[in-house]
């Protein structure tokens, strides 16, 4: 069994984290810790978890001794220390935050407001996207996890722009996201009675992930590419829905777009593209690793709608870790993150 | 008073005309009609009406005799006679369907699959969107009133478009749409748990909203415009919120967009510019005639984002149709329409 | 006019108090206050009342000067002194806290920790819930307005304890709350993701509220009663659902039930009393000051249950203290009341 | 592997059973069959399922033929003939719906107008809550498996009352249902708009569970008991939260009720009973077969007072299914139920 431990494990990233390990038939959880709940059972944190997973926060030393591999689902900042010293004790480091997802130090700076601690860690870090990088992903020990709309957007648009099917400008993204990505800590507009029954945009095209999605963006098409990125949030639990824009390519037909997207997804176990005449919805990924994607085209204005369903804290965030872990450790890359969606 | 009287009662906007209508200071609701409900009362069907709105449920033809203005709230397609009835009998008619806003009958015959069965009707009648052609509407008799999309879009763009700010070419609205839209009649996709905890796109670039909006910004261009156009249900009772994407004339500042904008909005009771900072949200909107529009810049790509916010039912439909009445009535517009949204 | 002013307006019943009293026909909201806002408008912390109710907050002191009544929604404890000071100045003064409530220092001292500081104005002051007590509150200075529980559980039980239809003993209240009344401070249990579809009991059989509902129901049994109080939260904005159940006093029919809450209950016009076969239900009652009652019997078991159906933050808060203020005035006890409740 | 097809796949208890099955590492899905959508495949039904649970809906002889095991989630009174046909043919039949669970066919009469076809049947059939009567379900073939409230309730109150620790007389059931208990099909009480903020009770206290909780609530009693049952909708998609209320014997104490719980469940793996000072709450029970009790005294009124929660479509139908079925074919309990329950 692979040991796993989890820093930071009462956040939400972390205790999806934990969920989805106590099912994993090859690994189990090892070690958590918590700053804030040091000492408590993660069960009285979230009583779901009485009796199954009442595991007692520790430190985040005592997560890298007993671990061979360390997920840290920090706030942004905090993994670059650990990140070290797992890396100096031979252990994987996964990385749920953004610390190593930038390869330039420069957008790092400004988009986070922070430094490059050990350029040599950076370098060896990989950016672990598996369904657009996974070559780049195998036996690698420092592993950056794709945030929750950095996953959705490029999954959407990249057999599009890779294929030269839709222009490398002009491209939208208007994004939808359940409220745990927001995280478990009270705020105002994460007040049950403010949320409910509204909806708003937030972070206009100022989001920190719109770097991240150029950034893998750019790789798919060969060139930089930027993207206008709007966030909305919604008032569900779990998902991101992302709707994409792209123009069109003069000339191009359904069929060739359908094509590259069979050709890129059909071997993937987590893309389920859907049939002509559905729309992706959060609904049917819930609480699994799967991303949804329907293809639509308003041929009236010669756009391309690709429209990506995904649980955020799932292929959003643990699930794709665990999909990181299996790939880093060389097991079957789906094990534990087969549970089928509930249906309602 | 004006005597007022609503065909269609049971359905939502005709039971929340019947709503507004009866803290309306100078109207009264004079008689409603109901296919399915004929002889029961309409607090039978709505029990939040019980002892104050319990009016009973009669025909078409009742309604007609007793009314000074005739609100249609009927499905597409059953407008047309009824028009032609009140307007040979000397009453205002009001169609909240879309039998009379497409003025080419050509779009109608395309997008509803119908014919306009009185053309010197559809000659006379006025698409009654106020803040933008309000001049038009005072005085007459057929009344045709916008659907909820095709409010909030054309509010949202208008005034870039008048003034060459954005270009022509390559809108987008990707829309969100609260669950009362789609009418009170149960169906799979509204029942409660399959909806709940969801978010999808529906009818993607195929709505018969589409060329409704378009006509009404080809009229604000002075040129013919097509617009790309993907609605998405969201799991909320009332609202649309309109998040529109434009490509940025080159060379225009942020200034001169808030500039056209306070320009065409200031005098304008029900849209509300809001603070830059602030976005949109459904949720300040609910149950009042106000749009709200939240003004952004993507300077990294050149693009204009309007985000608005209407109550669907209320500018959307219903307090929008008021709105209309009194401009045909000619008193105060805002009569009837100021309650104030609840916060929460 | 009467001038209304109120302390505290920040907080979801000041809120609400305000936007009661913006549609009120013979009262002006004069002042408002905010500890934690002032200086700020109302609408900056409610952006739903943008345009219509942008007075800036102020401190107590502006509000009980330039008002000839003054709300107060404080946290208990707060209210006494604020209260002499208003009698002293020959204000109007109507708490929608909980100091004046009790009529026994013992209770308060037992439940709520804290002391009478005037026990003269105590001895002035009136427990106003009008359709049970409407007779002692005209012309009455100091006005305790009751909490929501308070309102919805004598209410639906005291026509049948006070005729002797129900036995004194074993009564419970099983009531359901929607999260207002939690307040707007932002807590782990109504973060969103908590909450959402989630549903539980809290404070069982120990809430504050119980004291308050003895001491009413006591006064209608002409004896001491006791209570099993337990609330639950909901995963809803507004609402209290009180199911209450009694033991029948042997031999008692619907019949005689029936008579009892029509005799007590027809001529009032805030009391619905449901049609046989019909269900309280919160939905209806919602942003009005309705309590909305169904009578049923177990005959099987011989127990009567009546449930009543209120808007916390109306019938439960700031409605009933506007009804109180039209009592105390003697101007028409609904002006101000009378909005229809949306349907939907 | 255990084969078991299900009759009444596309029902929301149906496919909860599909869920389940495909996790299950002893048993798997041979078969399922769907009246509505006979040779659709089950995610065609349920999007959710595409790509793993894409089996075809045949008839009901075709699940009879393919099976070891045989689940029916069908409408009432369409159960015994196919019970008969399971047994002439050996195979293990699981009733989710009411044909077997009445002993009396007196009750089954009056609460749902049918009659026995085969009382042989009948007397071979066990009642299948295996907490309470766990002995007689091993090697049985004919299993009626409890409904949604009928387990709630008897676990609430089942070893307070076998200890005599509360009167037989004067039970209350105050319970809280989500709206998949409602089934698939939409109405218009369950159409999202209706139902979303809105909270009411149904069928009270005639809801044709109550024979049922009392028939279980008796054996363990060993004396007729009779119960009053409330049932309410909540705009949730899972959960029952069952509120249950009795009298305290004279001179009981806390800790007499809670040894008789502890030494009642803390052998039962799915029965998790919470630490004084916490509330069951449906959040933390949703998709797993647990069902959380917690216990409470209200020693002012000598109430006994114990909250249950469990998932209406797992320990409440499916899960509680696959659980009788690990019991009949003498397999680990908790086979296939494992999964924790998510936390947000």
């Amino acid at each position: 069994m692979i040991r796993a431990g989890v820093v930071g494990a009462t956040g939400y990233a972390g205790a999806e984290l934990c969920r989805l390990l106590s099912g994993h038939p090859q690994a189990e959880l090892a070690a958590v810790s918590s700053v804030s709940f040091e000492g408590q059972a993660l069960s009285d944190v979230y009583p779901a978890y009485r009796g199954v997973c009442d595991m007692v926060c520790g430190t985040q030393d005592e997560v890298v001794e007993r671990s061979d591999v360390v997920f840290a689902a920090l706030p942004h900042g905090l993994s670059q220390e650990l990140a070290a010293d797992c890396y100096a004790k031979g252990k994987v480091f996964i990385d749920l935050g953004a610390d190593f997802r930038l390869e330039n130090e420069g957008d790092y700076r400004q988009w986070y407001g922070g430094t490059f601690l050990h350029p040599d860690l950076h370098a060896l870090a990989v950016y672990a996207l598996p369904e657009l990088f996974r070559e780049q992903i195998r036996g690698k020990k420092i592993i950056a996890n794709p945030g929750c709309y950095t996953t959705a957007v490029p999954l959407a648009l990249a057999p599009a722009l890779k294929n030269g099917l839709i222009l490398k400008e002009g491209m939208i993204a208007d994004c939808k996201s359940g409220v745990t990505g927001a995280g478990r800590k009270p705020s105002q507009n994460t007040h049950y009675p403010e949320l409910n029954e509204g909806m708003s945009a937030y972070k206009v095209a100022c989001h920190r992930h719109t770097p991240e999605m150029e950034q893998s963006l750019s790789h798919v098409a060969g060139a930089p590419v930027t993207l206008t990125f709007v966030p909305h949030l919604l008032p569900v639990n779990r998902g991101i829905l992302a709707t994409c824009y792209a123009r069109l390519t003069p000339g191009v037909t359904m069929e060739q777009i359908e094509k590259a997207y069979h050709d890129a997804y059909d071997s993937e176990y987590f893309v389920r593209l859907l049939p002509k005449g559905k729309e992706a919805d959060i609904k049917n990924v819930r609480c699994s690793n799967f991303c949804d994607i329907s293809l639509h085209v308003d041929s009236r204005t010669g756009t391309f709608i690709a429209i990506s369903a995904i649980d955020n804290m799932v292929k959003g965030a643990a699930g794709q870790a665990i999909q990181n872990m299996n790939l880093a450790f060389e097991i079957e890359e789906t094990a534990g993150l087969k549970a089928l969606p509930p249906a309602f």
